[in-house]
């Protein structure tokens, strides 16, 4: 089975287990992060108060870690979460939202990736070369940098942190030990909505929940997430625009099937 | 006048007095319930800070109180909150997400509810068994209880809290007293979009703010999220999905009228 | 050049400068106002924690404090970015949302407005009233104030605080020293859909970055907003409502052009 059959499958599992991903999140994206889940067939739960993130995250099938409106007790809370979660074998997917961005995003990420040893790091060129200690320049939220060394980029910090690191983008890449997978995906609208990455690190907290390989796990998440987007944009009529986008994308993941995936997926 | 007419008549109440509704209520689905309560005519006012609570509270025709991304801090406003309204006799709803998933949130439901005393707790089988003692299965936010018992089962609750009692899912329940109201409304896609229970709490909280009857305002709110899902869904196209199928629920709420309940109301 | 082409210049000048504008904001509104910030070309970064919002401010183009569901803690937050901001020179834009509702919340605008000294602040009739020391009746986060002399309410604040004042409403004013702009775009609907008062705060924030001019981005923020309602009702066919029409709202925006605002606008 090659890995785009084994994205299309993923589909498959995550429809059949509805695995619940508890999120430690930010209040931008919980709805569409919600709702993306469900769409894919996976039951999301948001909870972040540190007196029950160890509770919730034993309940679940995936955590995901998402730093986008942080605060220094969420931090902890997160950590919290995330080590109950590691200690139960539960993956664990951070979105390292804005590292780089301010000293507080830059310290928190490293302080989990450091403490919690999350399954998966997804983020964008900027967020990613952070974290590798690379020179970036950074613009808020969204990545600025060059993206044309991202595989190496992606394999180095894999490798040393001994995990799935993917980095989204024109060209997403996922990574983990001496494995590269690319995925070719996506439309440039869908850097025009909030939360389509973060709803990305869902989907991949999904898939990982749904199956033991955190690989395959991730690239279907961003797959997903891609193959949406093309279908989305595709069915936008004149004067339509970004809002009527943004609810395609929900309905183009609702009705999502293994074979749309094979039929899509650009993945190598 | 029948139940079904009370029902119906009291959408009209509530587009004459626009009822400011006040929330305490969870990040997740904030936005969504105050565009439900604008889409049925009410007034919807978000806040959770303790040094405001209260005197928000006593602006408000109703209080919505929602545990849904619960914090320590939060669960005392939600209390100081709940305290003034009942004490001005403004009616509370009380909305228990994840009762029985994490202790923090049974034992934040519990205090609620005897403390505050609200006037309607709804939710769903999972929750409310919980709350009434009984031995159930939680996963997450969602309910996994059987629901053959649900109309005992609330009229039971109801009876021992003196309050109104409400259970959705695939038929919903309301108990008061000796009074039981079942509605047949609803369509499964609202399972599958995050916060329809909690803005059919919202709805519920638009009707007793309007009406002085909790029991026929908690079966109205229920009755017209129901409603408004068959009709968004009896809309949808090929192609379209849960995406399309959120966006028409607000449609259909606002569209709706006394004559639409009569005619798609399926309570008894 | 009239405020109208100086107003239809602005956009063009925001899609070209793509401004970071960073909100202190609430989680009622928070996507909405990302998305619509999206849609105009600017990037929006929602920051909130103290200790990262002076970081943040730094890197902004504009800074938009809106107090919807304000803490104690919050505040402090604001009143942190905010001070940086105009330290830095950075165009600063208070939403004083449910001012006169709440002893907190009125305090809290008090406090933003003496401390920080903002560039523009945008509210309801009933809010700027309050900030004016004028009578008004409240409820909630909505006006219920008699509008009939908001451009010499608007006028006498903007001159004693020497900033851009702006009250929104049936007709839209901006005040600045001697200079008054009256628009009279916008649809009622607006006052239907959550958050519309905050994303033209936050369209002001994102033209109050792209140019010098706080007086023509405060017009051309509120014109936009106008606009796209316009537009959105106009594309609403039979059985469709407010969801569709919140919906078209964020295509209108992203389909405007500087043609678009020339066609529309009734600014003067």
């Amino acid at each position: 089975m090659n890995i785009l059959q084994a994205v299309a499958q993923t589909l498959a599992r995550v429809r059949e287990k509805k695995p619940l991903v508890h999120h430690v999140t930010n209040y931008v994206t919980a709805t569409d992060c919600a709702n993306i889940a469900l769409a894919a067939g996976a039951s999301p739960v948001m909870a972040g108060e540190m007196a029950e993130v160890e509770d919730m995250a034993s309940l679940a099938s995936a955590l995901v870690i998402n730093i986008g409106t942080l605060t220094v007790q969420s931090v902890e809370a997160m950590i919290a979460a995330g080590k109950k979660a590691v200690e139960l074998g539960i993956p664990v997917v951070f979105d390292p939202v804005g590292a780089g961005a301010t000293r507080l995003r830059t310290r928190a990420a490293e302080r989990i990736i450091r403490e919690v040893r999350p399954s998966v790091i997804r983020g964008n060129m900027s967020e990613i070369k952070m974290l590798a200690g690379l020179d970036v320049r950074i613009k808020g939220v969204d990545s600025a940098a060059d993206e044309s060394d991202s595989a190496a980029v992606a394999r180095d910090l894999a490798q040393r942190l001994d995990c799935v690191v993917a980095i989204t983008g024109k060209r997403d890449i996922v990574a983990q030990g001496n494995n590269i997978c690319r995925i070719d995906n996506g439309h440039v609208l869908l850097s025009a909505v909030t939360g389509t990455g973060c709803m990305t690190s869902t989907l991949a907290g999904c898939c990982c929940g749904a199956l033991k390989d955190p690989f395959v796990g991730t690239a279907a998440g961003i797959a997903f997430m891609g193959i949406a987007g093309e279908i989305a944009q595709q069915s936008l009529k004149p004067g339509e625009g970004i809002g009527t986008f943004r609810v395609r994308l929900f309905d183009a993941l609702w009705n999502m099937t293994p074979e749309i995936v094979l039929r899509y997926g650009k993945i190598s």
